[in-house]
């Protein structure tokens, strides 16, 4: 979410890792399940994810204790041919479910040359460049699809919100550059950084809303009389939809109106869809040749000469590498209010807190 | 590209795929290959892709003349693995190759599930819907990747022309509903239009495109000095950049500087990449079920309340469907200059010309 100033304290992340996995062994994960979850999360923000990483975890205790995810999942492939499988997350936390899917589909794909991984039964399983990334090591391609967890967008030209911000990853590997990671939602913003305006009493910037007339809102506090405006007009929407059908549909997992909001709705099982897709690059090139060229084309755009007032032209996940390299040495940075929650929930599952 | 106007004179599909077939034949297709070339061109006009079509003629007859492209094109499956193929179309027309790519997903689709068929040494191939679409009759969800034909967009912050529209296409089949079929480049807009608000003197739109210094360009007859802007920004660039890497360099294609600008040069093979993924839905749902649920959820997003001014909410691929219906039942409507160019051509290649 926003960016935390340097003021903030910093944690290292085998610290935080512990901290997540204390409390979701206090309400009730197993030591090796919450071990996953906790090392996910944290990686989520060691690559600067911040909304997506140990922010979620009050959120996440909460929908626990309200009885909404299952704690002893059994999560297993339901329905398998040679190069796909369906999961079934049995409503346990989406890291779980999206963790396994992957490890299936780098199997398949490792025989096969492709597979494609298909989960309904999940839950949220924070950012998507994590599970895209999951194939890189093993010298694949990794895609990663979801329906979101909550509808932000009505379809173009409605205002009734069918769709989520579904959002796709892909993970590329390279030589010596760091690999191609792309992890967007098919909207313009998301809806967190509309939050994090409001909250700050700053207008948001036009093209990121409109309200029920098709009038540009840049009032974030009127963020609920409008939605979020796709990328590419009615091409975001085009994405929006298929994401879904995909992740969702295909997987018999919820789309469109059966999408439960799971920041308002902390009881009802989501029934989350995701997918993933492994390719292994060996089937169509050498490694080394094809990682080689992907340098190259990483450099061939980084030496482009730049618009007036520009720095430096990134590549998808280049600022994520970077964030993961220096959190890795120097720790992840936490705002006060975050701490403060964070002390609280300790207290409150009788957990040993954070160090102060 | 423009909507033609009802003064149009108007073909039957049939003629229109008898001539090119003879204007192919002339140049030295095989008569196999230039009645498959004939059928997914005319294929494009029927679905309203008026850019992709028939107009395209003139283009690919110079380009073979020039000895741009291959007449009697090798194509063949150079690395294969279970679920998997790299093709190499050996410099021939693009539709052929693709065509052949298309069939070996779908084989390799129906035994393993999923299928991922890459493509080099091809050409341009009309729109990305066409070949995406070709999984639909085998229940199968079909999705295209290419590199375009010419790069319009600089990586995003840079001002060199780095990057290809490169689109993506997504079909997927419903039961009574036309299907789900979403074709886009990833710029806000085709160059195509540009130079159509050139001929007809209008302004573009904010948004379309940008000059060097960042500025909005509206002035179409200015396009030289600007960019494409692709859509949601950096998302666009990245998206762009990921289906150059999977459809251009996992292929041995080309992309970035490589990438020959097949308008301006009709003689250098432009080896274009392109990647069609096959996917099978009875792996992971009852067809039917599938189907229903696809159905239901194109009803629920079509009977979504409209923002005010909208008369009707649209699916991606409904409007082509239904011009494929219109034109069908009463022929495809053609431009003067293009009649006249057409015949101008017929005469100059020595064979039957269109009906007057």
């Amino acid at each position: 979410m926003a960016q935390s100033p340097s003021t903030d304290r910093r944690f290292q992340s085998s610290d935080l890792e512990a901290f997540v996995a204390r409390a979701l062994i206090a309400v009730g994960l197993s030591a090796a399940d919450a071990e996953q979850v906790a090392r996910l999360m944290i990686l989520a923000d060691l690559r600067g994810s911040d909304g997506h990483g140990i922010f979620r975890l009050p959120q996440y205790v909460r929908r626990i204790r309200a009885g909404g995810m299952n704690l002893r999942p059994n999560i297993l492939v339901v329905q398998e041919s040679e190069a796909t499988a369906l999961v079934d997350g049995d409503n346990g936390m989406g890291h779980l479910v999206m963790q396994f899917a992957a490890k299936v589909a780098i199997e398949k794909a490792q025989r096969l040359g492709v597979a494609w991984v298909g989960a309904r039964q999940s839950n949220h399983a924070g950012p998507a460049a994590l599970y895209a990334m999951m194939p890189l090591e093993h010298n694949m391609i990794g895609i990663y699809l979801a329906v979101g967890s909550a509808n932000h967008m009505p379809p173009w030209g409605g205002v009734d919100l069918l769709l989520s911000t579904n959002p796709i990853a892909f993970a590329v590997p390279a030589l010596e550059e760091p690999p191609i990671v792309l992890d967007i939602a098919t909207s313009v913003t998301a809806y967190g950084k509309v939050k994090t305006k409001a909250q700050r009493g700053e207008p948001m910037p036009e093209g990121w809303m409109i309200d029920a007339l098709g009038r540009s809102l840049t009032d974030p506090r009127r963020a609920e009389e409008g939605f979020l405006l796709p990328i590419g007009g009615y091409k975001g929407y085009g994405l929006a939809l298929v994401f879904g059908l995909l992740a969702g549909t295909l997987n018999s997992a919820a789309f469109g109106r059966d999408v439960i909001d799971f920041n308002k709705d902390d009881k009802t099982p989501t029934n989350t869809g995701q997918a993933i897709v492994a390719l292994d690059v060996s089937r169509f090139s050498p490694v080394e040749a094809f990682k080689r060229n992907v340098d190259q084309v990483i450099r061939e755009m980084r030496n482009s000469r730049k618009m007036s007032g520009v720095e430096r032209i990134r590549l998808p996940g280049e600022q994520s590498h970077a964030t993961w390299l220096e959190r890795s040495a120097t720790g992840i940075p936490m705002n006060d209010n975050l701490f403060k929650d964070l002390q609280r929930l300790a207290s409150d599952l009788g957990v040993e807190a954070l160090p102060e």
